[in-house]
C-alpha cells in the first residue's frame, strides 16, 4: 500500500502535471501573444521593403536590395547565424509599353485596364492588332475549333464563382486561364491572349502572376484584364461584331541571373541538429509593393525569431527562418533550399549512425553541419487575421498539433485542417517533414494579389502581427513537445 | 417483438432522422450562403446610404432621409408588413467650428487634430483658453488635486493596451474617458476637457462618441484628441512648462425632435405571433459615413429578408428586421421597441391564458397583434468576417446553438460564447429574450470607429455578406428547431 500508488492517484498526478504544463504554455503564450501585438518592429521594417525598395520580382535590382536589406536586417538582430544560400533566377522584365486597347481603328480604340502576364513574351514594337473571340474556358477553344481561332486574339473570360468561403478556391479555379491559357490558345493557332485576371474583386485592376510556355507550342503575348474591363470589352464584343484588340507589350527576358535566399537562425540549445524552419518569400511581382504577397510573411517570420531573443525563450532546435527567392517565377530559391535540406538528412542519418549528431559546429558560426528538419511552416497567404494551420503531415501528427488548441483558441485559432502545403516549403515533404501553412482569412486577399493594390497602406498592423504570433506559438510548442 | 422497436433500432432511427434533418440543414445553408455572397443588393444599397445619405445623427436632416429611404427600400421588397415606430430623439448639432491648438500665444499655436465629443457644450464664440493639466486615468485626477486642476483643461491621455486579442477589450478601458471625463474634470474645477481617442489605432484621426454629462457638476467643453495628436501633445507638455490649450467649439445642443425605427417583417407561415427579430442601428455619427457603424449592420439585416424571399424560404416564425434609432446617442429607439415588446408580450400571454394566440390579424397587414419574442439578434459590430455570436441566454439555450456548431463551421463560425449583448436588443432581456450579437473580426473595427474614417470604401462585400449569411442562417435555425 506505501509501494504502490493507485491508478486513480497516478492518473490524478499525470493529469495535474499536464494542467502544470498547460498553465506553463499558457502563460508563455500570452507573453509571445502581449509582445508580438505591442512591437511595431514588423511594421516598420515592412513599411520600408514595401516603399523604400517597393516591387521585387527576382533578378530584379529591387530584389538584389531586399536580399541585401534583409541579410543586414538579420544580422543586427544578434542571431547566431546569418547566411545566403545562392540561385540562379530567371530575369524578365515588364518593359515600359503595356497597352491594350478595344475598337476598329485608332480613333474608336477603348484602352482597358491589363497587364502582362508574367513571363510573356513581348509583341514588338508594333504592336499586334487581331480580331478577337471570347471564351469561358478551354472547351470553348475546342468547340469554335481553329479555323475561328487561327489569327486572332483569345480572350478567356472566365467570371469567378464567389460561392466559395475560402477564396483560394475561386482563385484555384481561375488561375489555370493565366497559367496555360497562352499555350492553348497558341495550340489553336491564336496570336495573343488576354485573360480574365483571377480575382474575385470587381475592381479596375489588372492582376499578374506567371504564364509558363509549353515547348511544343508558339510563345504568344499575353495579358491580364482587370475584372470590370473583362465584363466592358465581353459588352464591346456583344455590341460590335468584328472588334479588334490592340495589344503592345514591350515585356523581355533577360538571360538568368545570380540571387539568394536570406537564412538566419537561433542555435538550438540542446538540438542544434534539429531545425524547425519557418519562413516566406522574399520576392514579389512588379505591380505592387509585394505587402501581402508576401511581405507580410517574412517580416512575421522575421519577427518570431526577433520575439525568442526578446524573451529570453531558449529553443531547444534551432529556429531557422528562410526568406525564399523566386516564388512567384520558378521557386528556384525553394529548389536550393530542399537540395540542401536533403544533403543535411543524407549527412545527418550518417552521423546518427555513428553516434556523432549534434556535435558543435565550431565557433565560425557556420550553420550546423547535419541537420534534420523536425518541421517547416510557410506563411504565404497575406497578413490577414489568422484561423490556424492547414498541414500537411501523418494523421498522429495532426493529431498532436489539434492537441494544442485549447491553448491557441484565446487567440482565433481554432482550424488545424489537413491540406497541402505552399510551394516553398513543399520540396521537404519528400524528407517526410510535417509541413503547416498559416491560414490567415481569405476574403480581402485576392483583392490585392499581383496587383498595384498591394500596398502596405492595406496591411493593418495587428493583422500583421497576430500572424506572428500564431507562427511564434507555433515554433514554441513544437520546439517543446516534437512532432 | 413484432409490435415494439428495440432501443438500439429506435436509436438509430432517431439518429438516421438527425442525419438526415442536418444533411437537409446543410444544404439549405448552403443555398443561403450562395445567394448572400453572390448578391449585391446590400452592398450597392451601403454605397447609397453612405455616400448619397452620409453620417446621420439623430436629430440630423440625413437622419430623417435615412429613414425615409429605408422605409421606401424595404416597402419595394414586397414584405407582409412595413411600419415606422417613432421616438423622440436628441438633437445635437456638432457646429462648423472645432479647433484645438496648444501653444503660448496664437503665434506659436500647434493644430492638434481633434473633434467634439458628442453631446458637448460649446464654448462659445471666443472659445477658452487654459493651462493643461495631463493625466492618465482618474485617480490621476485625485493625485493632483482642485488646486492644481481648477481653472484649467484636463487632457485624459489614457494610451490603448493592445494586447486584447478582441479589440472591444481595449476600448472598454479608454471609453470611460469619453464618456465620463467631463463629469470627473469638472469635478475638480476644470474649465474643459480633451480625451486621447478610444481607438487602438495610431492615426490622425479624431474619434467621436457619446459623453453622459452628470446633473451634479457644470458641464463643461469635450474634445476627443487623434491618437498621434494625444502623443504629440503629451511631449509638448513635457518640453514646454505652462503650455496653454486654445479650445473652439460651437456644438449646440437643440430641443428634441421627432424620429423613428424602421420595421419590416415577413409573417410567420404558421405561428405569425411568435417574432424572430434582428437588426443595427440606422443612425450613426456625423464624422464619417456611418459605414461598419452601423451601415453594414443594417444592410445584412434587411438582406436576410430579401434572401427569405429570393429562395421562397417560408419561415414558420414571423422573422422581423429592425432598423433602431438612436443607438449613439441616447437609445431612445431601443428604449421604444423594448415597450412595446413588453406590451406585445403582455397581450400575448392574455391571449395565450383564452386560447386565441396567432389569430390573424386581418388584411391591412398591419403587424400581428399580441407577439412573442422568440430570439433577437443584433448586428453592430462592424461588417467584418465573423467568428460566431456572443450569447445572453439560458446554458440550454446556448447548448442548443452550440449543437448547430458543425453546420455552421464550414462558414468560419466557430464560437458560440456567453457573453453581453448590444444595447440594441438589451431592452428585450427583461421578458426573457434569448440575445445574440453577430461577432465579427474586431482587428480593424476601431480604426475606423466613429471617425472620418468609418467609410463604405472601407468595407469588403464579402466580409459584409459573410455576416449576412451568418445571421441568416441564425435565423433559419431558430425558426426550424426554437430555442
Amino acid at each position: 500500500m506505501r509501494r504502490f500508488l493507485s491508478p486513480i492517484i497516478l492518473l490524478l498526478l499525470f493529469a495535474g502535471n499536464i494542467t502544470l504544463a498547460q498553465k506553463e504554455d499558457s502563460l508563455v503564450l500570452r507573453k509571445i501573444f502581449t509582445e508580438a501585438i505591442s512591437d511595431t518592429t514588423a511594421y516598420h521594417n515592412l513599411r520600408y521593403l514595401c516603399t523604400r525598395i517597393g516591387g521585387r520580382l527576382c533578378g530584379s535590382p529591387q530584389a538584389e536590395k531586399a536580399v541585401k536589406w534583409s541579410k543586414t536586417t538579420l544580422e543586427a538582430m544578434g542571431l547566431d547565424t546569418v547566411w545566403l544560400q545562392e540561385c540562379r533566377v530567371r530575369h524578365w522584365v515588364r518593359g515600359n509599353t503595356e497597352e491594350l486597347a478595344a475598337g476598329r481603328g485608332t480613333s474608336a480604340a477603348a484602352r482597358l485596364h491589363a497587364c502582362a502576364i508574367g513571363g510573356s513574351v513581348g509583341t514588338g514594337k508594333a504592336g499586334l492588332r487581331a480580331k478577337v473571340v471570347e471564351v469561358a474556358d478551354f472547351d470553348g477553344l475546342k468547340a469554335l475549333g481553329r479555323k475561328n481561332i487561327e489569327g486572332r486574339i483569345v480572350f478567356f473570360n472566365h467570371p469567378p464563382d464567389p460561392a466559395h468561403y475560402n477564396t483560394f478556391g475561386s482563385y484555384g479555379e481561375l488561375v489555370r486561364y493565366r497559367v496555360a491559357g497562352a499555350n492553348y490558345a497558341s495550340a489553336y493557332g491564336a496570336i495573343g491572349v488576354i485573360v480574365r485576371s483571377a480575382t474575385v474583386a470587381h475592381d479596375d485592376f489588372p492582376h499578374t502572376g506567371i504564364l509558363h510556355y509549353a515547348d511544343t507550342v508558339k510563345k504568344i503575348p499575353a495579358m491580364a484584364l482587370s475584372a470590370n474591363a473583362a465584363e466592358r470589352l465581353a459588352g464591346l464584343l456583344k455590341a460590335t461584331p468584328g472588334l479588334e484588340l490592340f495589344m503592345n507589350l514591350s515585356s523581355t527576358e533577360y538571360p538568368e541571373t545570380t540571387s539568394y535566399n536570406v537564412i538566419g537562425e537561433i542555435r538550438g540549445a540542446v538540438h542544434p541538429e534539429r531545425i524547425i524552419a519557418f519562413g516566406g518569400h522574399i520576392d514579389s511581382w512588379d505591380t505592387g509593393q509585394g505587402a501581402h504577397d508576401d511581405g507580410t510573411g517574412i517580416m512575421q517570420a522575421v519577427d518570431v525569431l526577433r520575439i525568442f531573443k526578446t524573451l529570453n525563450l531558449k529553443p531547444a532546435c534551432t529556429i531557422r527562418v528562410v526568406l525564399f527567392m523566386d516564388e512567384e517565377m520558378s521557386q528556384r530559391g525553394a529548389k536550393k533550399y530542399g537540395e540542401y535540406a536533403k544533403a543535411q538528412e543524407e549527412l545527418y542519418k550518417s552521423q546518427l549512425a555513428s553516434g556523432s549528431t549534434g556535435a558543435p559546429s565550431g565557433e565560425a558560426r557556420q550553420p550546423h553541419s547535419g541537420t534534420h528538419h523536425v518541421a517547416a511552416i510557410e506563411t504565404d497567404r497575406g497578413g490577414f487575421t489568422p484561423f490556424g494551420f492547414s498541414i500537411e503531415a501523418t494523421d498522429d501528427q495532426i493529431v498532436k498539433i489539434r492537441g494544442w488548441k485549447e491553448l491557441l483558441l484565446p487567440y482565433g485559432l481554432y482550424s488545424f485542417e489537413k491540406g497541402g502545403s505552399g510551394v516553398d516549403i513543399r520540396e521537404l515533404k519528400s524528407l517526410g517533414v510535417p509541413l503547416l501553412d498559416l491560414v490567415p482569412d481569405s476574403q480581402r486577399y485576392f483583392d490585392y494579389h499581383h496587383s498595384a493594390r498591394d500596398l502596405f497602406a492595406n496591411v493593418n498592423p495587428r493583422e500583421l502581427q497576430l500572424g506572428t504570433f500564431s507562427i511564434a506559438a507555433m515554433v514554441y510548442l513544437i520546439d517543446k513537445y516534437g512532432l
